[in-house]
């Protein structure tokens, strides 16, 4: 049989597993050395902290009622029970005076797989614009799907438009040149943790209806914008209905990166159009993919995930932000005082650094691994603007994180 | 934006929301009658017994896990935790002869999801060919993924080879006639219940490797086979480590259709190629899909899973597992004694039976419902030659199952 060919143009391993082989290189010819200052990883965005009580409780009740036949729970709803989406709607939109209803929002198991699984309904001919640097799933997810060429020797993917996202510009994407149909925007950003304001966001959601484009915005850090006056869901910005669909999950904000939910919501005014220029319902589209070849997530998981938008869990989810936040203002501080110029770390849960003047991002991702025992995430990985940065993450105790920078501080690396 | 033209080649709504349509629309106007006598639901293959005790004490010692820094779990291996990929291989193949590794078992969220992604890693040149009856799952995901034409009026797709599985040869599909690259098939199948044997399965798995070939082999209900002789697994055959994918699920054999968890095993011996003739390893491209697109499942739901092959795990799925075919023979016998004509539901938890003389098979669904009170599911649904036919379920509490067959034989339907 034929295999899909797409697959052989991509350029490089998953960017984190590449993180992980050297890693696993470094500490095995390192064992000894290890033992007295062992690895932290402020690497790959993966939370440390414990799940909130309120989601552990309400996750053992679930399995307990699996336990008797009255109260056993055999497939759910292919797009997530009721009483966690209309939580979500009523919490995290109306609330916020967005006007999103219950069955516009899809439970799922994370935003990486919704990120991806999106392309099944889009069509072959679309012009696919990124951020660079950007989350690499966004764009093998695209190469996968055949959406592009081969990549040219700084890893680019011939018919992408790439977006170049630069302390210039303030790390906020400027709109393409070229007539774009789809567009990822990732706000709160990974990996350079800017956020789009009201009016940057304003002028995205009037480019796409002006142009007819498709927003996927991926907000799976919204949790972490403290500041109230920054829009935390596209659907904060008129017109936003009618070009955007948003990506949302539990993860980083409720210690779920383990226990996988998330959520995409679909406006129901939002429409594509077919080959013969028919208008199509995105939402009727996403449905059937979804009861196709998905079926939601288990019940016990999404009770947990319910449970996030109770009293107690409102306040522990706040703590464990919080927490995170300080962390991302110590490593800020601090190597802002060691004389590093530090980006994001304010409403996003990632410091983007960068490198010493003349040191590449792998050569520095190398020189922290080796020296402070420290691993980041090289900003080359995140594509070619990335050049010249390190990402590293809040995600740890503030045991490893004052150990990190302290390293750090002590001129390792600098 | 352009949408996935493909999707509106889609010739009816997925079968079982349709079913579940009716049955509001029926409910909804029978409130009354619906009290003294409550509908049924054999239709939907889905589990109504507690999840094992042994499954969800694993679950809930995962949950407490969570609740601690030194034992929390975010981010899990992307194929699936090694406690739980060893024991599959250990007890689901390496036991019973065959010779799989661990590292060639991939974790999932289902069956359903695994059959429909497993097409991103193959090439649209393939001839696909698919069992009439079918788990529309197979065709839907073909049609979505451009694999065919449009369909003609019985809903056959133009470009999929349709194999008849009927009363005359046995429900075993034939060899195809014109050469196929890419073959489903399902032992014990859903929804005809009958199973493979060695012979048949010998054949298949010659074919194939004679052909360069892939057979996608769906064994969700292998845990049902009661007999020992017949193969649970295609890897029981010599050579099939070449040409197959194979499909299992805690689903039904462990009550986890809404806790989701399954797997797919797919050898490192198994080839494809590239469109200028390459071969290309199957089991890294679906290494590159899932590492890509999926986050596997919950840490919780793996231990869960885990459970499953304890000393307590294996006795309670067994008690489980004959709980329901205690159900399938219940059904068979007391259709059978009515004068219906029952196929199956020896080695699955299905019944497949034959209409009335000149009965469609959504008119007997109808009939069920609307007389009876009993949801089945029709088999025009699965196909073309599932006309005829419908099926019924197995899982169902024994008084449900007693009190429907009751109803039956009384004639209602009959």
């Amino acid at each position: 049989m034929q295999i899909n060919d797409n697959f052989l143009k991509l350029a490089a391993g998953y960017l984190f597993p590449e993180i992980g082989r050297r890693v696993s290189v470094f500490s095995e010819a390192n064992a000894e050395a290890l033992k007295a200052k062992p690895i932290i990883k402020l690497g790959i965005g993966d939370v440390t902290e414990p799940m909130p009580e309120a989601c552990r409780t309400a996750m053992i009740k679930a399995v307990n009622e699996l336990g008797k036949a009255e109260t056993f729970r055999g497939y759910g709803p292919a797009f997530g029970y009721d009483f966690l989406r209309e939580k979500i709607a009523q919490h995290d939109f109306v609330d916020r005076g967005c006007e999103i209803a219950a069955d516009e929002v899809f439970v799922s198991d994370g935003s990486k797989c919704d990120s991806a699984n999106l392309l099944d309904i889009l069509g072959p001919g679309n012009r696919v614009a990124v951020c660079d640097p950007v989350y690499p799933v966004y764009v093998d997810t695209n190469v996968m799907a055949g959406h592009t060429g081969a990549a040219d020797e700084s890893g680019r993917y011939a018919g992408l438009t790439y977006l170049p996202v630069t302390a210039e510009n303030g790390f906020a994407p400027p709109l393409p040149g070229e007539k774009a149909d789809v567009i990822y925007l990732c706000s709160p950003n990974n990996p350079t943790g800017a956020v789009l304001d009201r009016a940057a966001l304003t002028a995205w959601v009037d480019y796409a209806n002006a142009n007819g484009a498709l927003i996927l915005f991926d907000a799976a850090y919204a949790a972490f914008i403290t500041d109230d006056e920054l829009p935390r869901s596209i659907f904060e910005i008129d017109g936003a209905r009618t070009c955007a669909i948003e990506l949302r999950s539990f993860s980083k904000s409720a210690a779920f990166t383990g226990t996988r939910c998330a959520y995409t919501v679909v406006p129901k005014d939002l429409m594509g159009r077919s080959s013969d220029g028919q208008e199509v319902s995105l939402h009727a589209l996403w449905s059937r993919r979804q009861s196709t070849k998905f079926n939601c997530v288990a019940y016990v998981v999404q009770r947990g995930a319910e449970a996030v938008y109770s009293d107690d869990g409102r306040a522990q989810t706040g703590e464990l932000i919080s927490f995170y936040m300080e962390n991302a203002r110590l490593i800020r501080e601090a190597l802002s005082a060691a004389g590093m110029t530090v980006h994001g770390a304010e409403h996003a849960p990632y410091a983007w650094v960068g490198c010493p003047e003349g040191v590449t991002s792998w050569a520095m991702f190398d020189k922290l691994l080796h020296e402070a025992h420290l691993v980041c995430t090289p900003g080359a990985g995140f594509g070619s603007c990335g050049e010249g940065y390190f990402r590293l993450s809040a995600f740890n105790s503030r045991e490893n994180v004052e150990a990190a920078i302290e390293r750090v501080a002590a001129g390792v690396g600098v």
